[in-house]
C-alpha cells in the first residue's frame, strides 16, 4: 500500500503540473518562470525544483500523459486484432491531434526539442518520460513475427527510426510550417519510412 | 569584375572564418567567445558581428564548405553515368567522413541544430546555407525521370524526408552515440528511407 507521505507527494506533483500547463497555455512557456509556477501552485520555488529540475521537465511529464493515453488506445486496438501497420497509423493520428490540441506549437516544439538536447542527460531525461520508440516496437512486433518486416535490419533500429522520423516531422511543423497540419505532416514521414522511397518492382 | 572593397571583404571574412573554425577546434565551441574570435582575426568585435551575427553563422558558413565539397563530387560521378543510388550513398559516406574529421562531435551537434533552432530566423538561415535537401532532389531525379521512384509524393517530399533522416542520424550520433560510426549509422537510416521497413513482397 501507498504511504500518505507518497500519497502528498504525488498530489502536490500534480498539482504543480497542472498549474504550470495552465500557465503555460495562459501566458506562453518563454513567459512563464519557475517562480511562477510555484506562487500559483503554493509551494516555494526550492519546493518547485525538487519535483520539476528545470521548466521543460514539467513538459515531459505532461507529454508522457498525452502518449500513454494514445498508447492504450492502440494497445486495446491491438488486442482487438486491428492490423499492426493500421494501428501505427492511428496512433501516429492520435498523437497528432493530442499533439496539436494540448500542446500547441509552442509547447510540442519545446517538449520535442528535449530529445535532441546536446545534454545527454536531458536527453536521457526525455527518453526515459517518452519511450515512442518503445511502443512503435511493441506495434511492430506482430509483423516482424509474421515476417513482413525487413530482416536485415533489427526490430529495434527499425522501431528507433520510425520514432526519429516521427520526432523530426514535429520538430519541422512546431518551427516551420504553420500552414500545414501535423498530422498530415506525420503520415507522410510515416508513409515513407514504412514503404520506402524507391517505388515497387 | 569584383571591386577592390569587395575582395577586401571576402578576405576578411575568409580571415574570419578560419580562425574562428581553428578556435573552436583547439578549445572547443562553447569557451570559444566572439571576442576571442574577433580579438584572434585582428578585427573588432563590432567586425565580426557585421559579418556574423552570432558564433553559430561562422559553423554554417564552414559546413557549407563542406557540403559544396561532397556534392561537387555527387555531381561529377552523376555526369559520369554511376547509378543515383551509388552517388546519394557515396555522397552520404563522404558527408561522414567530412563531418567525422573536419567538424567532430561537438562542432557537428551546433551545426545540426541550428536546423532545428525554434528560432525561425536562425533555422531559415540554416537552411539556405545547407541545402542538402536540394542537392538530395538533384541525384534523385533521374530515378524518378525513370519512373523508378514512387509517384504518389513529391520529389521535393521525398528529398526533403532523406536530408531529415541524414539530420536526425547526425544529431542522435553527435549527442548520444559514441561507440559507433557516423557513416554506419547513416547508413542505415537512409536504406529504411530508401527502402522502407516492411518487406517487399
Amino acid at each position: 500500500m501507498q504511504g500518505l507521505r507518497e500519497r502528498q507527494k504525488q498530489r502536490r506533483r500534480e498539482r504543480i503540473l497542472r498549474t504550470a500547463v495552465e500557465l503555460f497555455k495562459e501566458r506562453g512557456f518563454q513567459q512563464t518562470t519557475a517562480v511562477d509556477i510555484a506562487k500559483a501552485s503554493h509551494v516555494s520555488r526550492g519546493t518547485f525544483f525538487n519535483y520539476y529540475p528545470y521548466k521543460e521537465a514539467v513538459l515531459l511529464d505532461y507529454g508522457a500523459e498525452l502518449l500513454e493515453l494514445a498508447w492504450g488506445e492502440a494497445k486495446a486496438a491491438l488486442e482487438r486484432g486491428v492490423p499492426p501497420v493500421e494501428v501505427l497509423e492511428a496512433f501516429w493520428n492520435r498523437l497528432a491531434e493530442l499533439s496539436e490540441r494540448e500542446l500547441g506549437r509552442e509547447l510540442l516544439s519545446h517538449l520535442a526539442y528535449e530529445l535532441v538536447n546536446p545534454d545527454p542527460e536531458r536527453a536521457h531525461a526525455a527518453y526515459e518520460a517518452l519511450p515512442l520508440a518503445q511502443f512503435v516496437a511493441e506495434i511492430l512486433r506482430p509483423l516482424a513475427r509474421a515476417g513482413r518486416l525487413r530482416t536485415d535490419l533489427s526490430l529495434d533500429r527499425m522501431a528507433n527510426s520510425i520514432a526519429d522520423a516521427f520526432l523530426l516531422a514535429v520538430l519541422r511543423w512546431a518551427g516551420h510550417t504553420p500552414d500545414r497540419s501535423l498530422a498530415g505532416e506525420l503520415q507522410k514521414f510515416l508513409t515513407i519510412v514504412l514503404e520506402g522511397v524507391l517505388a515497387r518492382p
